[in-house]
């Protein structure tokens, strides 16, 4: 078992399924140590997923949690790419917030995601990114994030 | 002739003609194998753009159809950079939908895209992907969608 | 002093101090010749940043400013990273308005960062781009611009 994986035990928590992309993409793509992780929303257990907009009917602390989620699920991908959590980095994050105009919070929000990987992996969760506001998500999700990883042989 | 050249004949398309940048940039830009092509939007024959909001005026399918558009102005730019579209692998979307606030269907819009691809040229035409809402778009364009593209020897 | 600082001198610029990133992430990361910047807003001399609607409390020209004026922190940034301008290359650049739904000179606003990169570097300031609307970003500032740079040895 990776040192990663160790370590989300110990924090109680566990690799999700792996999402079923909602069109005709797939979940990863790689080419050579680079690994691009398509964008995902937050899942629930029972298979739907979070929605609403940020700012209005969910706040910072919801959607801080719904980007924690979808950070497990990026290590869920990239487990399933990769096999070994502890060769990958996280290079960039693309975390994007499904707010109202007036929403200035995202960096708080996609936090969510950045702390997890930073907490587990360390140095090598640190990463570039851009958290932004989107006028809208698919089926009204919470937050979408897509990521860059490299992989170490 | 390139396999996907042949292809998009026997499908009765052709590549358009390529595209004037809106601003002071390039269409793409190459480093190593990949290949970084700007964002696009749909045109028309007559040299303007689809325009509209996704979700209010423009429904699903008449943007699923810009997206597709979309899809072959990128495979021109992709030719113009290597010559052969037989060497090019697609490897990430980030595709745009300029939509109305409740709009959710950003993956189905996107699909005219990512369909063409995998129609176009399988495995080598799937990539990962994050579809999502913009709150505006150049000239009020329905969708732009920008690729990277990884080229083969 | 590289030739591209000399430039900035001669234009009466200078590299502002390097930014303090909003949450938990870092502001550059590099995976071999590729260096990527993490996203930046438009920062004033005291330390608080330009903010407000681009198309309603900020019109064009004022975002434009902005726009250069972080085109100036990505170069503050890339100078940290890699020590020395002459040595490095933009690629790609996300350039994101925060602007209001009906809001479509995306592209004139960015243009302030990618003139500069133009004007100061040439050939090697030129790049790829997609310049967007979004619908919210973080502390309401106005823009904010992220890249993909190329070192060369």
């Amino acid at each position: 078992m990776s040192e990663v994986e160790k370590k989300l035990a110990a924090m109680g928590l566990e690799l999700p399924a792996l999402p079923k992309p909602a069109g005709n993409y797939v979940p990863f793509k790689r080419v050579g140590e680079m690994l691009y992780l398509s964008g995902q929303g937050p899942r629930k257990a029972d298979g739907t997923s979070h929605t609403g907009k940020v700012g209005a009917e969910i706040d910072v602390e919801e959607a801080y949690g719904h980007a924690r989620i979808v950070g497990l699920q990026l290590l869920a991908v990239a487990k399933s790419a990769v096999g070994d959590l502890d060769r990958i980095e996280f290079v960039k994050l693309l975390g994007m917030v499904n707010a109202v105009p007036d929403f200035g919070d995202q960096p708080k929000v996609i936090n969510g995601c950045s702390d997890l990987f930073v907490e587990l992996m360390g140095d090598r969760g640190r990463h570039a990114r851009s958290a932004v506001g989107m006028g809208s998500l698919p089926n009204n999700i919470t937050v979408e994030i897509e990521a860059i990883v490299r992989v170490h042989d």
